[in-house]
């Protein structure tokens, strides 16, 4: 328990810091002042700023997949899974910008993931759609909306992707279940090519 | 022309070069040999390497420019537009794991881009769709698609593209075009996000 709480001290005062300067300059010395801990501490629960990042990903993941909430459209759901980045700006440019590239264009794809196939299955539900067809259709949609995102953190963040991801839910909506209606008279596929694909 | 004739052999004999070998097996020296040519000439007419790669992927946009089909659906305009892409399986993947992977990266997107603004713009003829909306649904395809072709990429290349395309054709067939309808009757908005996005 009192270890629970350093460690989530200290992934909060990470990414307090890095609202405020880049990953370069941040050092452990800093970051355990900062949470009134000793160094030695911090190298009590963490290996390195690698093992820490890795694992503030891991946490955020799993707050995503906790507040799913099957009373909202996706494009709602995805705004509030993009929660984290959306209130820690500054800081998820700086991961980005840093050789945690990779680490934040999977979490970003593995919460669209997280969130368009619990939002099919759901909607599925009533259909006879078939479950390659469910899983690429999640797959179409979390790929678009992964890959908007991280270019909204590859470049200057000046829009707004609350505003434009409601406006493509409007301009969207009601075409998935439609698409999950067509599969169930679509002709069945022998290439399961869903086998290939990285889904979450 | 006679300088573009050369250029064109540079240009393909690299790419034959790249299905076999990785970029950093490729030499200039090699890549003159089979072109039938001396190193000096290959400088004259390209700095280095950088500068030969860029120009394929600028080239082969332009083809993809060049071959729309207005008759064609979305996804078959995109596997047509791919062509390059899987008529060179390792020459691509040899550069997306080399310096060149953004390259790469950008050159699938651009080709999305071009196929989805124009798709969109000619089913958008006969409605009242406003452009923002236009922009915006072309968009939420171009990412969808490139992020999909270059997770293809990145990983092992199994599945068909083609197939798969295909089959994400027919379960979204006539999404576009309910998009477009929708957003006659949508309001219109004064963040212009649109203005932000890159567009191509």
């Amino acid at each position: 328990m009192a270890k629970n709480y350093t460690k989530d001290l200290i992934r909060k005062e990470f990414i307090n810091l890095l609202n405020k300067k880049t990953l370069n300059n941040v050092t452990v010395t800093e970051l355990a002042r900062n949470c009134s801990i000793e160094r030695k501490t911090f190298y009590y629960h963490y290996e390195n700023l690698t093992e820490l990042v890795k694992e503030i990903f891991q946490e955020e993941l799993l707050v995503v997949v906790d507040e799913f909430n099957e009373t909202l459209s996706w494009e709602d759901s995805f705004v509030l899974a993009a929660k984290f980045i959306l209130e820690n700006k500054k800081a998820i440019k700086h991961l980005y910008q840093s050789d945690y590239k990779d680490d934040v264009e999977k979490y970003v794809f593995s919460i669209a993931g997280e969130i368009m196939n619990k939002y099919v299955d759901l909607l599925s539900e009533d259909t006879k759609a078939k479950e390659v067809d469910k899983r690429l259709i999640a797959y179409f949609y979390q790929c678009a909306l992964s890959s908007a995102l991280i270019q909204w953190v590859a470049t200057d963040m000046k829009s707004d992707p609350a505003i434009m991801t409601e406006r493509i839910g409007k301009l969207m909506d009601g075409n998935i279940l439609l698409s999950l209606k067509r599969s169930e008279n679509l002709e069945n596929i022998t290439d399961n090519f869903t086998q290939y694909i990285d889904l979450v």
